[in-house]
């Protein structure tokens, strides 16, 4: 079972900043799904939003555009075989759940399903911006909850050393990047 | 100089799509500025779209505003700390590109200058969406033109090997993580 801790809403942000390609979890009645999304980002801190791109040809997009709701959830290295799976694959032929053998645990504010072994989660309500959603496939979310592994999100900062597990950077074709090695910079 | 040869715009998106912090440079008459943003995407392959946050409080906003264009530069790890420099300063009280040494070569597209030292550039138009500029800070983009310094970007896509540069993902309070190890993971 992923070990998790809430994340002070105002530091949300930072599970986002640096840009992990994550995954969307999505429910509606009986209906769920997850899909892999390299396109999101923060959009502000306080309270804090967060940008995402869902394509209109998903099962994802039903959800969503029915519920209201979505979570994206930031998986580890170990993780990247089926962000790759879930990513190919549309919940319209399969249960990608069941198919990879991903288990969820519930979130706090959302009806969407959060996923066991990743090392962030952010549960997000659409705020509704229907042109942009046509036009571009870009949904707005308000973050209301959101949870971290503490044994890689402390006090607000990733603690990416060593061996630990990391997040990861999805570019095409099944080619990745780990989130690298930390730095500081002096002002 | 920077090395750089144009990039195929099918391929721009990947310059992007690991989610690097990148800097925003933008020119109207002859005023130039540049900041640093952590919160970009791309938003579409083709014709290649970005979306970016631009604070309404930056001296970059009136420019991209008034001139309709900006560039998203890729900077590497040895630029981190003119990054968080520049994320950090206001162009509306000091010459950025003076006060950091910051050189720069002109766009084939736009008027806004690219950044020398950089490893990968966007040229972009604004796509005009009030609403979401007005209330989100949140500026839509249509990438005209795209370049990668060839050392560590061939054949679109990212080659980080060894020593090479890297480029970088903020966080907060002057902390970073470079790109890290690249991986592939077959369907």
């Amino acid at each position: 079972m992923s070990e998790r801790l809430p994340v002070d809403l105002a530091k949300a942000y930072r599970l986002l900043n640096h840009g992990p390609t994550v995954l969307v979890t999505s429910a509606h009645g009986s209906a769920s799904n997850v899909m892999a999304a390299a396109w999101s980002m923060p959009l502000d801190f306080s309270p804090p939003k967060v940008a995402v791109v869902i394509d209109r040809n998903t099962r994802t997009r039903q959800l969503v555009e029915a519920s209201g709701e979505f979570a994206l959830n930031v998986p580890s290295r170990e993780m990247a075989g089926a962000t790759l799976a879930v990513g190919s694959a549309s919940g319209r032929e399969i249960d990608k759940f069941q198919t990879h053998a991903l288990d969820t645990f519930a979130g706090e504010k959302i009806g969407a399903p959060l996923l066991e072994g990743c090392l962030g989660w952010l549960e997000c309500r659409v705020i509704p911006e229907p042109h942009i959603q046509e036009r571009y496939d870009l949904f707005l979310g308000e973050v209301v909850a959101a949870w971290a592994d503490p044994a890689v999100f402390r006090n607000g900062h990733w603690i990416f050393e060593g061996d630990s597990p990391r997040s990861i950077h999805y570019i095409a074709g099944g080619h990745f990047f780990e989130t690298g090695d930390a730095f500081d910079v002096k002002k």
